[in-house]
């Protein structure tokens, strides 16, 4: 069994981390056979950030919160700040959506219609001018472009699109801001997508400049990938931006954080702490993304963040002379036994006591679900129109 | 190359065979992210089989078309048998759909509740009443039951309440009737699906009976898993009822038969021309099963058919005499040139000729885009509630 | 975090519990690339029995070893039974090797050639007859047999022939034997596999009887696929005979047995404990079945017996009526919330109690390294030739 | 059907394509269950090569032959040089093997003992002198390196420790020497490889310089991975450096190429033609990379040849104006079908007119069975020993 000598430091890192939670996620989601509906979800951005406030006031680590354009379009973004500000959380990330229009049926950016284009091209900037109002650092890049069928477009020239469109928006981010561009493997293209890889994503970066980053869906790899070694490689290169947290079994499932491999969720906090970049100074966004289709959304996602911070507090607890000696030595079994001494370690009694030198209740989603917040939501958003992917 | 020898044979089974294609393909349908709606887009079941009898029209080997249920409910099945067979068509398979009701958020004939157990099943039995007034044979079910994170239900359970429901469903069919059982991967559950392989649904097809057989999705496996096995596995058993043709690169894609793995598609269809079970009597039944989300649907439909039919072509020419002694004599690459000779000669030419021989169009795409039937139905179907895979 | 109520009961079960470790695992393996040798690897039967005791001797739960024959042939079987008692252990499963001889490039029991697939039968039979000697229960049949290309020989007269074989073997077992049967999804063959799948191992079982019953290997899957499914599947049909434990991040990878993935071996053995199905009198035989091709052996081999300690002691200390609760209350979250509760408990602490109990080492690794043994064994198989997979 | 107007230049393409032969793939190799010996097999690099010229004098396209040291390791490759020469080819690209040796149990250029590190760039350059003797242009780096446990190194040590062998062998170069990177997604390392996927390759070859290019494996990337893609974006950036064409359905099962998806093959070769990057002066180098294990070596090879030139030929059929017209104006049928259309037809007869015209046999498989070469190697190569990967 490991010795903890170090709890200090541990729980100060534990303390300073900070994961960013998704507007996206209170709303409804579901697959494409059916959305289930739940009561008490937000019908506006405004109940949706509240939704963000009270995750953050259960955890404590959760102090921002991502929105998505237009889900979460107001007439006011400095007043939705400024909201956002009163509940005790900030604005993160924005996230462009160019994939729910009719126009966006065969892509977006890199359609094959000048026209079209112009019009995502244009949101992106949008983005950015939202983002000077909510004081944003992120834009976050998703693109739903791809081809279902080989032949239905042409493979390289929408890479040539995709460069035009990225370098336009990217030629107007402020000083302090930065693009973030994920990739994901597959769907809603299910032939070829535009991003379908860290390699593409990071080759972008790369020809963009230091401001663009890659940003890392834990659910968006073919099976096998092994993520904390793009993690580890794309922090060598000085290229990860961000993290989308959730997990899967098979595709892009968004599950719950650490739900379906937390020996994975482990390995890739591992890699952070060793490269030093789990400080929010390092400029990291560790958000989450995910969709909770059958179960209770709110604590779904304080859940998600406390198996965020287990993983993290294994991770910090992995004993690194020890395992740079059997590595260096050539001892497979030892180096490994090390890594392993930290994950089998129980943190949670660790987690409690940093929760409660905050002031918070050492388990959140009991003190949520004692808390009548879900009851109140459930009463007062009884009418209206519920928020969900497409709201 | 190839000998073409027995064409006479060959064009009288690819006469004799029959595919029958999915109302529910006929209407709009889509991925979590997006519904792209398409001009023309049928508003009821009539409209659906009258598309239907479109693709027969210009196909001749089409003449059933498949129904879902509750998508393609009636006042009068009767009447729209009648209907159908007006057009040229009969009604075919009868699809239960048992995911689309808020309370089967957690599973339908699976259901930890007694009470939606009942409704799932009730709806089975249902179904099978409405087979008796279409004439429909068989009963085709797919369940979407299975959980998102381990430990939410009990796996075994679930597969007592499976056999349950299924029994009931199977004591209910009549004489003439069938039960055909689908599996799938994953989709809509991410982490454990109730009949995830072949081999569930084939125990349980063993348990309940004759009337009970496999059907196979082309698009519902695991990465790799080699389809052709299966499918002559289940010949030899004599358990192989149904197909749901579409094609995959990823996951369920439900892209058009034979446009993402042509050799794929060639190879199955191998198996069942060495089963000798292309031949209508023989009792399986050729079913699409596809979602065209950016693609014209008729089109596409008219497209499938097609590949299957060219697939079963080239099938149909391996020289079997040839294989099988090159197979006795452990000749590798002999037996594997006997088959690619006849996947690599081009069929297309004896499928025009059964089509004029049959006095069609030997183009069927070409010719229904001359019909002038998709222009009649984007401006007939202007207004109304569209039909999508929830309408 | 869980109470630990019961903590005799699970001790007493985790005394009980029983693993096989496998005599091949003692020798040198690798990939195709690479064999490479390690010091003081066993140069016989005998030699690997001795260090299946030693495992024994430090973990007290490992008292059988299986054998693989012909890689483990020696003139008196009775006699090696013998040496295995003297030394403290009991000759487990014997495992059947038809696809090392250069007769088998196309195949053993499902080879074209029907001198060859008598030959490959007739080793079964002696296969039996050894059992006879050594007082084993369990027959394990692997195949290696299957196609590389498409064509190469009928994939329905392959199933024919391994019908015919397994017959014959299950034929000639006596009262208190029992024919287990492996199945995986590919390799050595790389188009097709005869016994690809657990639902074709469980077809050919039912066909033959209560005798012959499934084995799981755990590397042995396709992408994705969810291994307790199949587990609680084959129990609730009586068909789950044996498992052969290893981990793998790809493919058939065989790695120490919870390396890759601890908490889907938790998951599994979860299954086990729901069905009750831990004891030995249960009937099930745990064996590991792994390759150390960079790591030692006999510590490794010690560490993957603790790695499934570890996950079944975390298994049975799920909270079973508080799991049921939550199930049948359709909370998914809490149910899963249980399970998770168990996982992340640190079960070190009960196991080194257990061990200690026994009067073993609590920590069998560090034991094994201070006992001497590597060195004596490097120092007296210095000379002669190394154990590999076809030594 | 499509139209065949610019045959003359289809032809003019074909006869000017060159594909380059492995030394390796003539000689016995297996899994690491078995290596199956075959007759006549070569026992030196003579015999190889003679083996190669062999295959170039009945196809006419492959008269180069790429060379693995140590295993084809000669006195004088110079003389080597003379010896392909006379015999009608040249020596190609050389592979280093830096996997075989015992001090690579745990890497070579990425071990954490700097002396093998030292000992395996020293390899990296030898092959660099061999360049200068046989007149290669192309240096071959595939690096077996990787990790089979979590925690068994720091992932990140190894890319520096990479990128530090990589520079030095780079700046080894000659000026018209290049090197060609490849990446493979596991195997033999079975947790992390050190060079994974193309992104890895790709982010090392921009960093050395524009010598250094990437080269594709078509077996080395994870399940569902669009190889197009890749060599569309590589053309773009002007990083892609070579092929090692073979076929898979699982993992790197070194099939031969366009025998598991041939429908692949031929998406791939279409990116090479739409680029422009089939003609040699290009660049580009397309290798044969396999392993006939259980089939005649020869006829494979010459099998894999004539695949590699069908996929070609039914690329440079495609109708490039209607196919950007379709894709232009967003008919995403339309587009595909001008693709599959020129995948249908049977390009055979062009190839056997292209051989014909060169003065070839048009059917190089019979062609070669007649000529007795079999039946000579096979007496003649009776003694000595078979060359097999470790030969």
């Amino acid at each position: 069994m490991i010795d903890l000598p170090d709890l200090t430091a541990v729980k100060s890192a534990l303390r300073a981390q900070r994961i960013e939670t998704p507007s996206w996620a209170f709303a409804n989601s579901g697959t494409r056979f059916k959305v289930f509906t739940q009561a008490g979800v937000p019908r506006t951005a405004e109940e949706k950030i509240a939704d963000a406030a009270t995750v953050h006031r259960f955890t404590g680590v959760a102090p921002t919160v991502a929105l998505h354009i237009p889900w979460d379009r107001v007439e006011d973004f400095r007043a939705l700040r400024a909201f956002a500000n009163d509940l005790g959380v900030e604005i993160g990330a924005i996230n462009t959506n160019v994939f729910q229009d009719n126009d966006y049926k065969l892509g977006s950016v890199t359609n094959p219609d000048a026209g079209i284009r112009r019009k995502a091209t244009d949101h992106l900037l949008e983005a950015i001018s939202i983002m000077d109002a909510t004081g944003s650092r992120d834009l976050k890049l998703w693109f739903a472009d791809g081809l279902n069928y080989p032949g239905q477009d042409d493979l390289r020239d929408r890479q040539d699109r995709l460069a035009a469109a990225l370098r336009e928006a990217y030629d107007r981010l402020g000083d302090d801001q930065r693009m973030l561009l994920e990739y994901k493997f597959f769907e809603p293209a299910f032939y070829a997508t535009d991003v379908p890889d860290w390699g593409t994503s990071y080759a972008h970066c790369l020809e963009l400049g230091e401001k663009a980053t890659v940003c890392i869906d834990t659910g968006h790899h073919a099976p096998g990938t092994n993520i904390e070694f793009i993690v580890a490689f794309l922090l060598r290169a000085g290229k990860l931006g961000a993290f989308d947290f959730n997990s899967r079994f098979y595709a892009d499932d968004d599950l719950m954080a650490g739900a379906a491999d937390p020996f994975q969720l482990f390995r890739i906090m591992n890699e952070i702490v060793r490269g030093d970049a789990l400080d929010p100074a390092y400029g990291i966004n560790f958000m989450l993304d995910q969709c909770h289709n059958i179960e209770a959304k709110i604590p779904a996602i304080i859940r998600s963040v406390m198996n965020v911070q287990e993983a993290t507090a294994k991770a910090l607890l992995v004993d690194r002379a020890a395992l740079r000696t059997a590595q260096q030595s050539g001892d497979v079994l030892g180096a490994n036994a090390v890594l392993m001494d930290a994950y089998n370690t129980d943190v949670r009694p660790i987690l409690a006591e940093v929760r409660a030198d905050a002031g918070l209740d050492p388990d959140p989603v009991a003190a949520y679900h004692r808390s009548g917040y879900q009851q109140k939501i459930e009463a007062e958003r009884a009418d209206g129109q519920q928020a969900g992917w497409g709201a």
